[in-house]
């Protein structure tokens, strides 16, 4: 992730014409050696084995969190506290209790949820398509992300899977994608009913999180995230259908949006594969990728400083995900249907 | 259904070297001039207007029931306890109860359910490929049938809709496809959690159906069937994730099955699009459609008959997928998850 | 190819309320047991092992011609010059001479060639929106016909490897069939440059045909028709670029037509997957085959027939084709273009 | 161009541990202004509106040229007879006297040609695959790169549909890719038929080629360029037949790689569709894009720098491709078969 964000702060100039320019002041982390080779890759003028540094120093504007989800709360509230923007790695918090603390504490500054996925120009395009009405009232919502390392032996466990870490496993990781993705296109969640399962022996955290959903607008929905779906490395796929047509967005083709318009004439009606360009990027046909997501989403915050705005998801839209997760754990440990509570 | 079934009599013999000759004696209905119609056209050589005839003749020894569901037990009932064979559309019951009844009347006489779909070539590759542990101990099933037509003003209502004549909506109607191709390929769900919907005001079934389960070989599974899906006509998918491959069908592409082989060399795995060709029908890459599946499941029953032994699913068959039927219409009341009764 | 036209002549009064009543009359061919198997499995009342007295009986009123393709003429000619209608299959004959003799011979009497993909459902609306101005002025037509048993050196080689008996190879067995398309979807080829190739040591037929030709209209084109395209078991597919879209057709992919609109707004603009369902079959969604092809064609013959008008190919259409055929025959020697004859 | 190659100096480093510090040191160009908002962008230290001033410096070591065609030949020369390491786009020259001399005059200097889909890691994987021998000998090649901005009356005329500028229209523009991609999977052809057309009135270069080819390692192949497929923004693919299996690429998705394995067992033969990512960017299931082709290209050509050794394609290798376009040129005026020089 450090490497993700630190391309999108050299590549941001490149392809925006910023309202800022950038610095890359001090990078922060454990190990002195990864550090050291970090910075020198990727530009940052400093490095710090105590994240308080960034928090502490008068001449850093904005911390950007891309730490263990255990740690995004300590530091998002220093940094929020000495008056710097606080840019978080997904989920924002390790619980919703932890979430409105960070809500709370970031009031005063500007903030922003690294949830990149809504930066991809297909689903940015979707969202456009849905309030344009080209779907009408909503009946189905389903989404799925679906991973398969949790099946590999070999790999290495990392701070993923520990709670004391992660909070969660899939609930925040794949999970809190999904959810936010949901809110974004199709409004508020009222009421989940939730299975979450570990496969692995002496895991404390859910390997698999599968929710059946009710939608505030009246539209019912299923989410599953898993690491043991055999066969996909990262399938981030999820479909609406409406009275008026289905969209349909898939991250491995992530270059393209699928719309079936009901309507087209009753012979012509079918599945149209969208090929969606960034005007940023590059021209129609030509392909980006994953760290484009990150690079977009920087430029967006940039521009919605400049104007004065939020950029979205914000600290409070993260925490509206965070509710979701919340209602998930509470419904698998009761094996009812629960709230979402606001 | 009359038509898919008086085709499948028709068309077994041209395909499949039968042990029995076929006479299609009596087609029995509500509206005399469609019958006469249907009969003239298909070679039926009587017809009547009362089901009881074909009970009751003793001419007549296999009864085929595609009526309504809510004369499924009744007409089942009657021709087992006359000693006929019997042969009953999906769902078998409209509720466990009467299922339980089916299966009791009929047990000494050969019965059957038509869930065509496991006669699907590519499905039946997809059942053997799992029973010679090509993709291990399953993590995840997952399997939507998704239709349209619920959403379309022009459509006449019919049976489908209601209560009185379908028992349900979905449930009965698209689930139990999938609760039964779940059950032959990954064995006795235990639990289930579930959300039903209608979406059509003053309908009195069901519009759209979803699932969490738990299977008994410590699996987790998610379901979806409904009438709301715009943009599908008719799709049946499903895919299932174990620990050493993932296997994935889709009824809009009923000629292939998928298959990702974790085993294979790193560098080669993908998900392979394999095509399945019936031995019976057409040589490799000359597709097959919808009715063969009706073909095959009337072959396989009069070879099984031939043997001496049962062909599957029986009605007792069809009951486990009724049990789960009915725990997903227990569930939805109780807004929580209840255990599948056996 | 006897089991796909005894299975048209079964099937098509249970599908089109025809304007005339069949009888499977006389079943002849050079083997008796297996004349004698057929014959009883498809209902043919009589069966003869000399074609001749198809020919010479009164009681026959048409001949289907579904011999090796040797054989196609002497048949055609003598039936046609008995008063008989003629059915033949592709290729209509193993030269344009032939085939020349062939149309001269049939012009009294109802006569019809068994290109049989021209009744897929897709491909008949592919010619409507052509017809209807949907894809404009054509810059590109680019077909293929990819089979791979000529690389399979378990397979008997069977009559369509000899030349005395096939005439040709792949030319005549799959690139019949792709020309006869695209003159029906595209109009007359003038010109024409060839490569043909054979892989199969001491073969005298062409295991495989490239062309490159111009079309009349303005647009070019090209073919490839090969036994050696080892992964594809039988892929006939076609792409049609006009001015003002894109028609895009797959046999693996029998039910979808895949239509760009390049009329559609600018961010909507993509391929959209049609599924194409015939009226006269199943439901849509509900998915026909290979076999429905030899229906249609049937029926569509016979109502032209009741109708006193020619059902399309005739053998005069068929000649077409054969004309391009023998156009790719001499260009390949002459490792230059040549025009199409007429 | 000058943003992509400008992109992977940048990016380069940041990915790769480089043998080499990049300096970006002089910006050429016809604007002075575009040239100053380019340098400020991407970081490069000067401008100059005169390309000489990059061959005469002695503080330059390398010259980058993605100028118009009909420069590459000029800038080449110069800058090799200065000494210069010279990386030039694709094609290499516009003619295949022009590109001998540019091979000439580069002999004593490193020398590459941007062919950057080669380091597409699907398409390195194809190579690597064929080279292993997982398809044995190969009966079939094909190729298609097809755009349709040549229909877009909206689009102002570049120098692209320039014959002074660019030498060719699509022969440089698309088929060079082509070319250079089946030379290096499938090694030379030797013979050539081809066919070019014009579609805009009044423009002198070609808008579409297709080609027939024969290989010298005894298999054949089809090719089309073209402006004109309408539905295709970019569509660059590629799909390769042998005895033993087949591999299919497609730019559109350059994540994936598909192969058919012969010599899987017969009942899980079928098309393989594998993810393919590089170890140099981000982790499996996370995507590249078109500008990773430049910076792995990049990259390699400086590792080869370091071990001394020629990156590939070279002048050398671009001038092979060089003379197929030269012979299909040839064939199109002769309107016959032609061989390709060496």
């Amino acid at each position: 992730m450090g490497r993700a964000h630190s391309n999108a702060y050299r590549q941001a100039p490149h392809f925006f014409d910023l309202p800022y320019e950038l610095d890359c002041r001090l990078l922060c982390g454990r190990n002195r050696e990864t550090l050291e080779k970090t910075a020198a890759t990727w530009g940052w003028s400093e490095i710090s084995t105590d994240w308080r540094e960034a928090v502490t120093r008068r001449d850093i504007d904005l911390v950007d969190i891309a730490a263990p989800n255990a740690l995004h709360a300590p530091i998002a509230i220093a940094a929020a506290e000495a008056g710097k923007m606080v840019l978080c790695e997904k989920p924002l918090a390790t619980s919703a209790e932890e979430g409105a603390r960070m809500v709370e504490a970031a009031r005063a500054v500007p903030n922003f949820v690294w949830f990149n996925y809504r930066r991809i120009p297909a689903v940015a395009l979707c969202r456009q398509l849905i309030e344009e009405g080209r779907i009408g009232r909503v009946f189905h919502y389903r989404a799925t992300y679906l991973q398969e390392w949790g099946n590999d032996p070999s790999r290495p466990l990392g701070w993923k899977t520990s709670r004391a870490d992660a909070g969660s496993g899939v609930l925040g990781d794949l999970l809190s994608h999904l959810v936010d993705t949901a809110l974004w296109l199709n409004g508020p969640i009222s009421e989940i009913s939730s299975l979450l399962h570990t496969f692995a022996p002496g895991r404390d955290v859910d390997d698999a999180a599968l929710l059946l959903a009710r939608f505030a607008n009246g539209s019912i929905g299923s989410f599953e995230a898993t690491r043991y779906a055999v066969g996909y490395a990262n399938r981030n796929a999820f479909a609406i259908h409406g009275e008026r047509g289905m969209l349909r967005f898939n991250l491995e083709e992530m270059n393209w949006l699928e719309f079936a318009d009901a309507a087209a004439p009753r012979n012509l009606r079918g599945i149209s594969r969208i090929p969606v360009a960034s005007p940023h990027f590059w021209k129609p046909g030509h392909p980006i990728g994953y760290e484009h997501t990150f690079i977009a989403a920087l430029a967006d915050f940039l521009f919605a400083l400049s104007r004065g705005e939020a950029a979205h998801p914000t600290f409070a839209d993260g925490q509206q995900t965070g509710l979701v997760l919340d209602a998930a754990a509470r419904s698998a440990v009761a094996r009812a249907s629960v709230p979402v509570l606001t």
